[in-house]
């Protein structure tokens, strides 16, 4: 009988991308984030651009206010009354890289015929930018095969009975 | 008044992040991915791993593979019936930046105090593997300031009245 793969042996409870889809792990918070990093930031904006229920929208800015990933601006036009907007904080910032990712994988598989609606641009140079993997030494690594998940350093050994 | 920012000029119903999303965007479906990158292949393996109800795991592995992302492999165990375990397939490999960018952040802001319970490493030189930004011209992109989003070839035009 195999002992059955390796990871077995760690605990998946404190694992990082568990803990991040728990936030970000639900379809309309990457929305309200992908028009936030579009620069729409106001909640009629975002509502009406991204077709939201309200609610949910309300429920989901607050959530990611409350994580720290936006944060609250205020603001105020002629004649109106006051209102905020939403910011990006640093935290937010480098969720970036994700965006980006899900964008490429997104555009490969789920575009239209015509081509994906937007497209992401070098400023310095115009080029069309991607996420790719690198390791430490610079090394590009094109495939999951190059990679090795190795155990680190807050692993949890994995407690529940192999019998199962 | 102004007029707003420039994304609202442009649908965002066929949105490839928000495609991507409606189908990953759940918690258990990156947890899924995750034990069939680490190895963890199998119904009872992943639903003892992750904790994942086993509904719940059902409905998440059934979507994954009608989406291509995974596909079922036959396998059978001495004196066991035949079962099958969960492979890959190519759509389902190209999610592995994805993963990894998501692993990046969690690390970063949700990690335990001990760090973070897996690392991954390339397999030729031994350092960490990270997910970055790269321009076409071969760039790296450090931040989204550095980026400017344009408008792709299947833009549509954002229909709603702009008095929303």
């Amino acid at each position: 009988m195999s002992t059955g793969p390796p990871a077995l042996a760690w605990s998946a409870e404190n694992c990082t991308v568990g803990r991040t889809m728990a936030i970000l792990g639900e379809r309309w918070t990457f929305v309200v984030l992908r028009e936030v990093f579009n620069g729409v930031r106001r909640f009629d904006d975002i509502r009406r651009h991204s077709n939201i229920p309200r609610q949910v929208l309300s429920n989901r800015l607050a959530l990611l206010v409350e994580q720290d990933i936006l944060r609250r601006q205020p603001y105020q036009d002629p004649g109106e009354r006051a209102r905020h907007e939403y910011r990006l904080t640093e935290k937010g910032f480098d969720l970036y890289p994700v965006l980006v990712a899900i964008a490429d994988w997104g555009d490969r598989y789920l575009a239209d015929p015509g081509g994906p609606p937007v497209e992401f641009e070098h400023r310095d140079c115009g080029s069309p930018v991607h996420s790719i993997l690198e390791c430490a030494k610079g090394h590009r690594v094109d495939r999951p095969r190059d990679v090795v998940t190795r155990v680190g350093p807050g692993a949890r050994p994995f407690a529940v009975s192999a019998a199962g």
